[in-house]
């Protein structure tokens, strides 16, 4: 896994493009990559809440299902990069995928659940310890969604 | 919503009977159904993760999701009812789905987000927050979980 400064912020810039994208249908833009051990994208995707109204529907629980339903389904060996800082749904879910790396963007002080409020990937209390690092491009991703509320107020 | 103990322990035991199904296809038992203000189930399922090699494929995600999609996807006025404690993602997919109240049985002292490690319904922090009662049947619920694992080893 390169795991370089210049890689993160590559992958990062194919979630912020999926971000982008949420835009679309009036959504919250937050978008995910899900990467292989060979470096590859697994899949990508971007928050759909309201276009599906679906509650569940986060841009990280739809690339980490994209990516199950073989035998091997635990991703110890890839690496999920995320806009936003995830919630304790998706947190909880990169624990159940057994994820071995998390890279994420903007912090959430809000309902973040990576650092925030809770720490669930690396909660020395459960069975599986996920890697991490924040703060990749963080300001773009930061940019994003402030632009996104302040057109909404 | 009629929550009087008799009708808790009735809904548990649909929940129970769907955790009993889980053993079909190998798959630790555990149940859940989705009740609306009426009174009415709206979804019933349980865990399927061996069965599709889904680490994501709890029984209340299932339930969750089978519910959404409507324009009105909020759930404040539907009562989930779980076997087990849920663990970090579910109780966060409580949380975005706005549940209105959640019944459990057995507890789940190593990864139970609903009490034991944290209490993500109820933190204070978060914009909702959801009702709940715990130990509805829950020896029935912890027998069938017990029996489940004797068997295994």
């Amino acid at each position: 896994m390169t795991n370089s400064r210049e890689q993160l912020d590559a992958w990062m810039e194919i979630a912020l493009s999926e971000a982008g994208r949420a835009l679309d249908h009036g959504d919250v833009p937050i978008g995910a990559v899900l990467i292989d051990a060979k470096g590859d994208v697994v899949a990508s995707d971007h928050n759909r809440r309201e276009e599906r109204k679906d509650p569940l529907a986060h841009a990280e629980l739809l690339v980490l299902s994209a990516a199950s339903g073989s035998d091997d389904w635990r991703m110890t060996d890839h690496t999920l990069v995320v806009t936003l800082e995830p919630c304790a749904m998706c947190a909880g879910a990169i624990q159940q995928a057994r994820l071995g790396y998390l890279v994420y963007g903007a912090a959430d002080p809000k309902a973040g659940a990576c650092w925030s409020l809770y720490n669930i990937p690396q909660d020395a209390r459960l069975n599986h310890r996920v890697e991490m690092t924040a703060g990749v491009l963080a300001e773009q991703s930061s940019n994003l969604l402030s632009e996104f509320f302040a057109e909404r107020r």
